[in-house]
């Protein structure tokens, strides 16, 4: 139980982190997860004819897909890699404070302009399967005129419906520009959202089900587990609701207004995810005081039931000790009914304490 | 108990869904409780003189109304049909993003206006009679010039009196447009919160009744559960507020000013529906404090008469085990009066502890 | 104890109500507390140099009054009469959602402005002789030019002094208009907040010597109950911050400015109202904390006891028992000197588990 | 302890009154402690080369002075008297409801302007020492051209040290006008409040260094108190930001904006003792946690050593009491070596007790 | 264990301090930790190309530096010589009120407007080693055209590594002026921060895991006084959002506006830091709940081992008393079987008992 519980929830998942302290602004220095795969990089170049989508070597290659009209999506999957950032940063001409916070998979979801770009961080949750945990992943974003660069920490399929899309042409996508790409992808970062939701919404269920059943420590050590996991989501998704309305309310040159509307829903949908985490995060403390009371009440049913045998048996045994005293003098011992009699005694009290212990209600 | 509990309340109300993941936005995918129910339609069209009422088999029937320069009013029970609200999206030239929000039947309650409608989310809520828990249906709101098209998840008697005053041309509701209408319809929502608040309220009631009689595991899981149902319906409700300000505020093309003085009245009423709701969950915080108080003095009241017992008759158990030895030189055993004078003793310190637990205030 | 408990405080109290739902807006439908009385008009007209008090039987009465140019005061006690609120209506030109108000005595204190009259609804809150508890009563006032038209639930006092001083010429208020005889009135309203405040004040003081001289249920209950009673009083006074803020804001054409210094003070008193009531909540919650502190305080020291007896007596018993044995072959018991060894052994096990017992601060 | 209680917290001081309820706005009513001691006047008047300073007998004799260019600075020290407050209303033309204000010395702080006049009203607090408890005077300060009344409940020696430097011509005071002089005695009241913390916190210190040697309930009471002052300062504390803010915002025509700076720096020392009290009521609550949990876990040792005495002795003395049996055919009664063998098994039997509870880390 | 308690955390560094009361505003007294160290004077003067840097023996010396067209960076390693306070004073022409919030080392974090300078106020906070507590310094800052002043407690190695990019000339800061050395000082001190977070984060997950193994005193008092840091540090952080976001918005003229993205990336920092801080505390706040719930389970099961017991065995007990009492008449004790005939009853009832605990799910 107890190993489960730490292997449950790892704090240093919350601790935001610098590169090595007093460097210099702007150095890139990879902090999170150690990382050993290599770094993927994956292009999707579209209009609404034609289509090109290959896995590229080097940053490089992918120049000429910018240069073109047609919108590039450049994937890269892996931001460990100092150098391929710096890269990045000189092809693409971005600003050295961007790469730093790039390469810190720890920063907090924020949108920047710059003047022919525009930088969004934001976080991608899901539920790993063992350990059941969530895990955060950031989602860097570079948009510009006709392209659009996503880093991830490391390949994963949250995407994948969306390239999907692109590749059958399904729905406006092929038609519309780099920031419809770029509302595409967060849709599908924020969609993803939901399953997390349905997931926690199913253990809070499993858990209130075993409270009923039986309040035991390792069921306290869960709910306060989830509680901490709470926590964390929160932390990931709350500031994303930041993100999306300075995006609505700015008047970027990159976005076009007919793109507002799509921002407006995800906006929408970001605030019913930020008031459902709240409400769960209401429904674990709930639990706890449940837990808690619960607790009470099984203490107070075990105090009844120890109170009723010392105060039932506790008499009765003095009497039974009285008359087992080896005075020479004890004239009931010679008594002919003696016996029976302390037996009528003894039962009549043990009869009156059960009476007494009924109308106090404790039986 | 455990089953009417877990009954009760049934978290998976609180999560809010989405449709498949990644999928294009603006698809049209039933999200809510599985229905199989036909869809109905019903129109209502009148002014001040005329008035047609019937059920239509399609939607496309509606078209003569709504081209009319009457008030139309088409009622759709059931949007689990999501070619329907396909077809409605194409007669009335509906945004594809409207269309996959009505058919998401857990969204949040929102305005947005468009170039020639108005689209409003609200919830209806209302208690089940078996089992005794809150629903909350979604009630989508589309108000264009001279029609108002109003979609619910099933068939309802909510909006039935509202229907009987546009028959008899009771009030000023035939005179008036389809903003007067939508007033109508959310008046009509927001007049059943009140019967919704007196029965929670009645619960409540019921509960202290019962805490003060007796505080049992299962009043613990009632009022727990009941806290649950105030999360649920607040979270239905909270949103309105902003509906309706934002309606009052917002200049409109759609919405008359004469409509202002009875939006700032329903507002009013959201105010005050959400300051009970509130109220009523520190009520119910408060009787969870009580119920542990309650338990806890009750311990305190069995560990008081455990204890008298035990003070008593442990130490008298001893003195009469003393003489129950058999030691061959026991000077006492063989006194005269020995064994009256030990009553004496025995009684004189049964007598003191009973005076000290009075001083004690433990009696 | 639990009589007086439930009719301490009455959740009836909280839950505002609505007329039949789904009725026409503009309804006029008493609702509150069941009232038989008939209602009474009474009026008061002044100007600087005349001064005419009168019962009227009718409210046509009234008009002569009102159109003339000296101040009319309509003081009109009893809401529950909806042909009389009609009367007003007409004969007063009062729109058909403010006469809803008026009858409608769980409404939120509020203000708005019509054409030519302002309408403002505020609470009176005293407490009642037996039961002792607090009562809200709402009082509703239309200002005109040159009229004040009062309405309350029933006869009362609160507003005596006032027209004690319109009789009496005191103070400027027989030289102003209308507007300074709204100031009045709220103010005499207000002030009487502070004599309940003084009420409460007075009872959290005996409820804290109690809690410190004994801690038992019925204190608990009494605590609770005035904790609800708290949350009564603060959501009929916090909402008339906004209506007084929201005079002194606005530009009604009605209210001279020489009256905003006087509102600015009505608005500093119920902030300082709020402010202990505030106050007086946090206090009743330490209460709580108090109370379950010293319950388990309480417990602490019986188990102590317990925990005493028991552990001096339950082992010296064992060792009386062990010489009651009746092996043939027990050498001790033929001892000379068994007997008085075996009661120094046995003291000086008593005294040793006293001198524990006095090191760990049990005794 | 419990008169100690008593003593030291007072919800008296808490609640505001007002004069007799409905009494003419404006009216001048003492509400406050009774006070007996006759009210002193005292007069400062100076400029940059000249100095006066006398005790007055009547206000009267201060008209000279106001008349005067230099900066007259007239200190009062009682309210109780109402004739002298209408006196000073009269000879300063100082509107009646600040002089209402003045007399109710239970107001909440604020700043006024009036025509000619700034009306300020501030806490100043202080430790009395016998009993230790807070206590807080209500100073008004009447702001005018080239003078400045300031109006304390009675005598105190908080504003000598200002008293002091403008008779020694310390600083830069001499040189500068009334609006200086305002702040110079704000300054010294602000100033005064740190050591009131300084104090609080050896009281909490106190109380840290108590609860860890012993939880009892008289600590707990003091807490309890201790937290109720917090409350209690922070009520007369807090508003002061609103005075000084608004002091630092409006236009003032009395304020030089010289002065703005030094405004500002009451300002951030005002921001910072709330917070420190709010981190102080932050610490009372967590020593009532720490409180309660330390004596849940001295329950939980007493319940230890209960169990651990009762679980070992109880068995044994059943055995006991088998072989103190009279059965008359018990066979090993008559085993020679019945009584050693019992001795072992009772041994062995208790030594296992005590490895099971050793294994529990009961011991 | 209460020693190291009470050394973990000093209440004493909480209480904001002013100098002796009713000084004359402008006094340059020092308040804080006592101090013996000499004052260290340390300067560094650059531009692209030259570079000086050395220790300084009285402020004089550092005119010529300041005059000159290049960078000049003045560190002062302390602040509680107030003579040489007043020398700075009189050589920069600082403002009298500066000065004194300088000395005074317990002032909240500010940025402050002066005609030709600007004086900001942080805080570094680092964790000494022995006792591990957080220890937090004021480093004031005096910002003109050209020169930086800073003034630290004692000489500390936090902007070491500043310095030794000035020194080497990495990155951009030999290029930009006063203001970029601002932003690198400020920036130096943040990034410190994160090695906190990290600190504590480590120590929170230490606890839980002693938490979970056992439950103690010491473990309690050891969250507690984590508690108490994470308050202490939060105050000290939280108000330097306010500086930097109003250095960010103010358009002083000392700021390039090339500053501003640098600025942005330290708030950023912040605001995450002082998220990560709250996280923190909701996680010591749940640490003591489930402490409080281990200790409840503890008890319970303490309980539940004694009840048994008891339950089981004082009725047996009894049952033998029975059969050593000493009647005369006492037929069971002739019978032949009596005796093993008691033990199999004895034995039946016990196993009786054993199954209906666990029935109960007590064992």
């Amino acid at each position: 139980m107890k190993q489960s519980f730490l292997k449950a929830f790892n704090i240093s998942k919350l601790i935001p982190r610098t590169g090595k302290p007093a460097s210099i602004p702007g150095t890139v220095k990879y902090v999170g997860k150690k990382r050993e795969a290599p770094i993927k990089l994956h292009i999707l170049d579209y209009n609404e004819t034609d289509f090109t989508e290959k896995d590229l070597g080097t940053i490089a290659e992918s120049l000429p897909f910018k240069e073109s009209p047609t919108v590039t999506w450049l994937n890269i999957s892996g931001v460990h890699d100092e150098k391929k950032i710096h890269e990045i940063g000189e092809i693409f001409k971005i600003h050295p404070l961007v790469l730093e916070d790039i390469a810190n998979t720890t920063h907090r979801p924020k949108v920047e302009e710059y003047d022919n770009y525009l930088f969004i961080i934001i976080k991608m949750v899901y539920f790993n399967k063992e350990p059941d945990e969530a895990v955060v992943e950031q989602l860097s974003l570079l948009i510009g005129k006709d392209y659009v660069i996503s880093l991830q920490e490391k390949e994963g399929d949250i995407l994948e419906g969306l390239r999907e899309r692109i590749r059958n042409s399904k729905g406006r996508i092929r038609k519309l520009g780099s920031d419809y790409l770029m509302y595409g992808i967060i849709d599908a970062v924020v969609d993803h959202y939901f399953s997390v939701l349905e997931h926690i919404g199913e253990k809070i269920e499993g858990l209130e089900v075993q409270l009923i059943q039986s309040a035991n420590q390792e069921l306290l050590t869960k709910i306060y587990s989830l509680k901490q996991e709470l926590v964390f989501i929160r932390r990931s998704i709350w500031p994303m609701r930041e993100v999306i309305s300075t995006l609505q309310r700015s008047e970027y040159n990159l976005i076009n207004k007919d793109i507002y509307v799509f921002l407006r829903d995800i906006y929408d949908h970001i605030v019913q995810i930020v008031e459902t985490i709240e409400t769960f995060r209401e429904m674990t403390s709930s639990m706890l005081d449940l837990y808690l009371s619960t607790v009470s009440n099984k203490m107070n049913e075990v105090m009844k039931v120890l109170t009723i045998f010392a105060a039932i048996f506790i008499p009765l045994t003095f009497i039974a000790g009285v008359y087992g005293m080896n005075f020479e003098e004890m004239p009931e011992l010679k008594w002919k009914l003696a016996y029976p009699f302390w037996w009528i005694i003894t039962i009549f009290l043990a009869i009156g304490m059960l009476i007494y212990f009924k109308r106090k209600k404790w039986m």
